[in-house]
């Protein structure tokens, strides 16, 4: 799906937000984990089947608050063939669901080996004239660090297939300036790679006037945030780092544009972790994670 | 297993060259894709048992000339979770045959994600209490546009388990210096992330004087070669872009040390569609690449 069903998304909820699924085991409430691990050991088997519990109980909880979400995919190999299984299934069950799947993945390689990666998850695979689908997802995050010819393939298949992708521009990561705020000349290395997006996007725009070419931009560095609104006016910036990361609203404002639109919050830890602030019991988990999204939902329109 | 394990193997087969394991399906004999379909279909399953039997077939052949394989994720993750099954099963199967595997998997996130990838493929996975393997691996690539706390983790599982890594500094492809030439001052951005490559490596030196935190310097750009080689000198280079990217021999010459160390340079197509050129049979796909193999180490061996 491309970036204008996200933004018809983001409208029918009236919430620019995405759940992230981060499953870290010490997430998953311990009734939870020691069920799977009386079933399964404490084992890689065991470990992904608590997150599929853990995952499934949130995604019915918040499918009908936000309209995103967002698994990151270590917390998915962490758990070896079944945590890829279960990521899978997640996968499969968010989009029953209705929502939008955002894979966190990062990818990036040389062309022919990104034309790879795209395929399994924004495109189709070619066997010998079948057309498969491998792990389809709406969007993927990619680095742009190999240049334009490990990325133009996620830009075509973006076209072909009306899916999106976030390439990273500006980590929310304590030392994501070791690199990204180089000074060239006048400019920065996240504002030379905020150029290289405008540049794959133009070839992406959708009805909306926005791009299927999106940017990371994180919450934690809100100044950078408004140059790079400027200078990316019509690319979608999915923002990390608010919440636990750090970065607040007021922080996340200035990724958005004046018609309220041109960005995505992500929260990871805030949601999935809800019940373990305040009274919430273990069994509340879901319960405690719809109150932090509906809480965050109304904290961000009240800024925007 | 550290750079030093690498180094011995390189010296026992005195070859410093490593055969990446790309499967693309069209590389696999016609009569061997076949024989899968019949089986499963031209489903993923039929695509990924069909690679297998082709990665079977090249290791048998080749682990007595190299010391090392690199398969590439984006070939196993493109079949969808049978890839994945054939991935795992492809490592251990090198790993029994006494070869170094190395990951190209160009991993890159935060901080406390990092950590997760570098669990999963350098270090153990805890469940509870329980330390459990994932896909363990000797090696992995990262990609450092994040930054130093992306890295730290795979550097610390390098230190703990006696692992390495190779970090992108400059890669093989055309579109590389887009970003990774950028001038800063009197530096390019390849020369900045070569100096924290230095900083990285320096607690993980080895026995042989050489970092199990090593860099990816594709054989491409041989001037950029000779200076990277001068700006980390106690980095292993893993060389990219030998034979069908369009480095020769000479051109990796500069990637290695006046001790002939310092450097491993892939072939992946090189080797795996060997039996294309010539006068091989289909069904001597694996001998083909045996001879490919034998003359690359020749050849890289003449230069030295």
């Amino acid at each position: 799906m491309s970036v204008d069903q996200l933004i018809q998304k983001i409208k029918e909820k009236q919430n620019p937000s995405v759940a992230g699924l981060d499953p870290q085991i010490s997430y998953v409430p311990a009734y939870m984990r020691e069920r799977a691990y009386r079933e399964y050991g404490k084992t890689l088997k065991g470990a992904a089947e608590a997150v599929w519990e853990f995952n499934k109980g949130l995604i019915d909880a918040l499918y009908d608050v936000v309209p995103a979400v967002k698994p990151q995919s270590a917390f998915y190999e962490l758990y070896g063939l079944p945590g890829e299984e279960v990521l899978h299934r997640t996968i499969r069950y968010a989009k029953e669901k209705g929502l939008y799947v955002i894979l966190d993945v990062k990818r990036n390689d040389i062309g022919s080996t990104a034309q790879a990666y795209s395929a399994a998850y924004l495109g189709k695979v070619d066997i010998d004239g079948e057309q498969v689908e491998a792990c389809p997802v709406d969007s993927v995050t990619v680095n742009p660090y190999l240049g334009t010819d490990g990325i133009l393939p996620f830009v075509q298949d973006c076209k072909t297939y009306g899916k999106s992708m976030f390439t990273l521009v500006k980590t929310s990561n304590p030392s994501s300036g070791e690199l990204q705020d180089l000074l060239l000349g006048d400019a920065r290395i996240y504002e030379k790679v905020a150029e290289l997006v405008c540049k794959w996007g133009a070839e992406c725009m959708g009805e909306s006037g926005y791009s299927s070419v999106g940017a990371v931009v994180g919450a934690t560095y809100p100044e950078q945030a408004k140059t790079l609104r400027k200078l990316m006016p019509k690319a979608y910036f999915l923002v990390p780092g608010y919440g636990a990361q750090g970065g607040n609203a007021q922080d996340v404002k200035n990724s958005f544009n004046d018609d309220g639109l041109g960005a995505i919050v992500n929260s990871s830890r805030g949601i999935m972790c809800a019940y373990k602030k305040g009274d919430w019991k273990e069994e509340a988990f879901a319960e405690a994670a719809r109150a932090e999204a509906i809480r965050m939902k109304e904290e961000l329109n009240s800024i925007l």
